[in-house]
């Protein structure tokens, strides 16, 4: 079944930073619980807007948000001290949020990921700037994967995120991003593709109409992870609507637990 | 953007069935209306229960349907004689439900479309019986495309239906019909797809969210038209949210004209 990154412990959200600053984990703890219980498979944590202070803050983020979850982190950060940091305490296997084609950030968080087996989201910017067709993404996707690969990190340890842009930018950035997660996901089998999702509304009103839906279109064409507000009761009922459509729920039988558990009751 | 059938004019709905027998015009009247102003393109009529009234009924229903919404009809029956007398009283040029590749229906139904410009939706069934992969979808329409090309039937004017099977009878069902819309939409450029949604969700609970996903994942995959029930304003929200997303709405204007309209106020 999809896997669900629960999105929600970011410091750019104005309640998530005062917390980090006031050190109260409880306010913490309670929103990696409330994730974790609708059905989050890792907990992002990101202190980025915190310069010089966001190693601390990631390390105790992780910490004690494992204190209550029995769940890994995605330690979400371009700061390879950071992430270090962060791991050095961290329980179990993390996924690291990101590694991309720009060269001083692959040459920073390539040493970190090799020989490992951290899961690693791959997103597909490279030193040209934003993808914007299906092609470019591919062609990013590709150089990233083998670059990987050849460091030995499995192919079923990477996450490739083609990078969402909003429609409102560009009508075909929808699609582009669509039939890129579909060509990724037949060229190279076993690997995984995730993406936010927020960056698609951009600019129009209504953006749950529209994230939802892009989410689900996603997945018909393929998309297996996602990083999500998992507490979007909506969003989390189509997801497992999505995945028993798309053949990846044996007998129903993911539908029917849902159902049992009442989480279609919006 | 997507054409809407609307469904709801079909006998096998105890209150249509009530209001046919009944010759209740004004009932018939008002739900051929509510499905025009929520966004139907055709309104279906079908009167299939009523043996041997079957024709008398169905040129009444095109007469009074058109006399209050100035949109063609998709007469739904699999009676040649039947069709032909609705034909008769029908105003601009009207979609036919439904031409498949059973031996005796494909050879009553062709010389009633040979040399027309009506359109009509060629079924995925052959006298082997339901398909059951996308092959074997493709391979049938294949077949029915080639025949009814040959025959002067301009590909714009065929609207191939792959056939939705429940998702509870075998888990790739969904998954074998969404892929069997893509390779058809990708083998015969111009060619339309269409079906109804409701077989998808058979005998399993909250059967809308299985519908409005599984319409969403087939836009995804490129279909293009979609007999529905237009009056689901959730559904109808979901489709022209999928519209823009997968790049069929240049500037978002048409999702901005919704959003303006308040259609999106669910």
């Amino acid at each position: 079944m999809m896997l669900v990154v629960g999105e929600l412990i970011n410091a750019s959200r104005k309640p998530i930073a005062a917390a980090i600053e006031a050190q109260d984990a409880e306010a913490i703890q309670k929103v990696a619980r409330d994730q974790y219980d609708a059905g989050a498979d890792y907990i992002d944590v990101n202190a980025g807007i915190f310069v010089g202070k966001e190693a601390e803050y990631l390390e105790w983020l992780v910490k004690i948000v494992q204190e209550v979850v029995p769940a890994p982190c995605c330690i979400d950060s371009p700061d390879p001290k950071a992430i270090e940091r962060a791991l050095a305490v961290h329980q179990g296997t993390a996924m690291i949020n990101s590694i991309s084609l720009e060269k001083e950030r692959f040459e920073a968080m390539l040493p970190m990921l090799a020989g490992t087996e951290l899961k690693v989201v791959a997103l597909c910017m490279s030193d040209e700037g934003m993808p914007e067709t299906c092609a470019d993404r591919v062609q990013i996707a590709d150089r990233l994967i083998n670059s990987l690969v050849q460091k030995g990190i499995p192919l079923g340890n990477i996450y490739v995120d083609p990078l969402v842009q909003p429609v409102s930018t560009k009508s075909t950035f929808g699609v582009e991003f669509l039939n890129a997660i579909e060509e990724i996901m037949t060229k190279f089998p076993g690997v995984h593709t995730i993406c936010g999702l927020s960056n698609i509304s951009y600019g129009l009103p209504v953006r749950k109409l529209l994230n939802q839906n892009f989410a689900v279109m996603a997945i018909a064409k393929g998309l297996d992870s996602l990083i999500i507000n998992p507490l979007d009761k909506q969003m989390m009922a189509n997801l497992i609507a999505a995945e028993t459509l798309a053949g990846r729920d044996d007998y129903c039988m993911n539908y029917l637990k849902a159902y049992r558990e009442k989480r279609f009751e919006l």
